[in-house]
């Protein structure tokens, strides 16, 4: 059978399957990001273990999709990564297609990946103008236009994460001021907690709550807990308010949620409507919708660095 | 020769003309968009003044491009445009086309065709991610990402004017506040002027300037009044800051600058360049760059109409 392999390169693991045409994934396996401390030997146990999963099956690889934090579509390149461990600008897609006699290789940011899983496999089927939202660690986004991932001119677009919701806001590290990511990934929502607890005495199961997680939260944000309600509330108001600025300038049908805060459910997404119908212009009012993605509980991450493969390398155009 | 028509529907005159593949502006004329109140004989008065136009001068006339406030360009038509006389929603790409034999009609909002014109014939001529934005009456802006101009589900994406700059800003005709619209029209440039003027009793030329204009603060920033320049830079503030959002999700390569304002050249690009700079993440740093519209000079907005004529009824891809 055709497959693609779909890898996610993260920075403790690298998780990598293998997807056919329509999304079925056939295998899948992991291996440590940071084990073997020179790039070349990563990339050969890599290679190795993408093999092992093809063994002797009968399966063609057809290409390879991977999504890493900051990947670069245009040139295959992962640059300046903070959390992974190699230094520089890596040309890790064309040193992976050296290894698979010059095999089609495609690497992307794991936002775009996922926008890209979603329009292939999950909710965005035959949607040509929508946003997926990553709100993780960090808070990233892939946006879909006219049909097709937009990119920007350098490679870079889509980093919602860093726009600014407010001018005399929180730091963000990247050096400047009220980024939303210093609100709506999963650090910001807990130091959002974090920053209400401390400023007023009111009871809440929160003070109670060993560790300050987004789990913790949402389980007493689901126990009717007024203040982990309002981390919800606060979070939504200024996911939705950028979300409206996006929609002024993109007008997306959908807008779907992935990460660690997206299993909130409608803890998260019933507060960001609203904010968001509320600050829409009159003639957007009730057309981007939220949800949540629909690869959550699937492998996203290998599905959506799938997908990559299957649309631009080798070409399955719907 | 083989020419498209560009139409430009202003509130109050329409202003048209022949243009052929490469831009070349062959015969213009205009015509009150008020004088006859019934739609049926401004449409006719309009066929007869492009019939006049063709003449007998052996000229095929391909398509017909349309320009107008609130245009959308899916289904041709008008909805509800403040400054136009026709209420509700006006099929008018489907009315014209019915007096030209079915001749293909298009038509999007100003500022879409301001950046095909742009695109075509203008300063964006090979690139593929480019911004328009139009600094006028209101603001307004076409985005091109990967060649193509982004619409959004439903036509209506590229409201630039109406992104929130200041959540507790200014009051906004579209009944928010702190849209961009209310600090970087003209009106809003104006206003920023009064404002000043009133809050201080610094001297200054505008004191004595008998209407308060974009041209008078314009003039009085040229001669080095410290008021009028601090006008310039708020403005470019405001604007800088809305745009490196923008760019943070788009990651245009140039940003146009087009309409009233834009006249004021530097004075205008440097205070906004800089604050967009300033703002900007840094894997976007001295990436975007500002420049006025190389179509300001020509007859812009019928050569942005004809471009969407010649792009998308007609096919003149490049």
């Amino acid at each position: 059978m055709e497959v693609c392999a779909g890898l996610d390169i993260g920075g403790t693991n690298t998780v990598f399957g293998l997807v056919g045409r329509d999304g079925e994934l056939i295998a899948e396996s992991q291996l440590s990001t940071t084990a073997e401390p020179e790039l070349g030997d990563y990339l050969s146990g890599l290679a190795a273990g993408l093999r092992d999963l093809l063994g002797d099956r009968g399966h063609e690889l057809l290409g390879i999709g991977i999504g890493a934090p900051n990947g670069n579509f245009y040139d295959g390149t992962i640059a300046h990564a903070p959390n992974l461990p190699w230094a520089g600008v890596i040309p890790l897609a064309s040193m992976l297609a050296e290894r698979f006699e010059g095999l089609p290789v495609r690497l992307t940011n794991d936002a775009n990946a996922a926008a890209l899983g979603e329009q292939l496999y999950g909710g965005a089927r035959g949607l040509r103008d929508f946003l997926l939202i990553t709100l993780g660690t960090g808070v990233g986004s892939g946006l879909v236009a006219n049909g097709e991932l937009i990119l920007g001119h350098d490679g870079f677009a889509g980093e919602l994460g860093h726009v600014v919701v407010d001018w005399a806001g929180r730091a963000c590290a990247c050096g400047r001021s009220g980024c939303l990511e210093t609100y709506a990934s999963v650090p910001g929502f807990v130091r959002t907690a974090r920053e209400k607890l401390a400023a007023s005495p009111v009871a809440s199961l929160l003070r109670d709550t060993p560790e300050l997680t987004g789990h913790t939260i949402s389980a007493a944000a689901q126990a009717g807990d007024a203040l982990a309600l309002e981390v919800f509330e606060d979070t939504g108001r200024h996911l939705g308010r950028a979300l409206a600025n996006t929609v002024a300038l993109t007008s997306p049908e959908r807008i779907f949620v992935f990460g660690g805060l997206a299993r909130a459910g409608a803890l998260i997404l019933e507060p960001t409507q609203r904010h968001l119908d509320e600050n829409t212009l009159n003639i957007f009012a009730g057309k981007a919708r939220l949800e949540v993605s629909h690869l959550m509980d699937r492998n996203a991450a290998i599905l959506g660095a799938a997908a990559l493969a299957w649309e631009h390398a080798v070409g399955a155009r719907r």
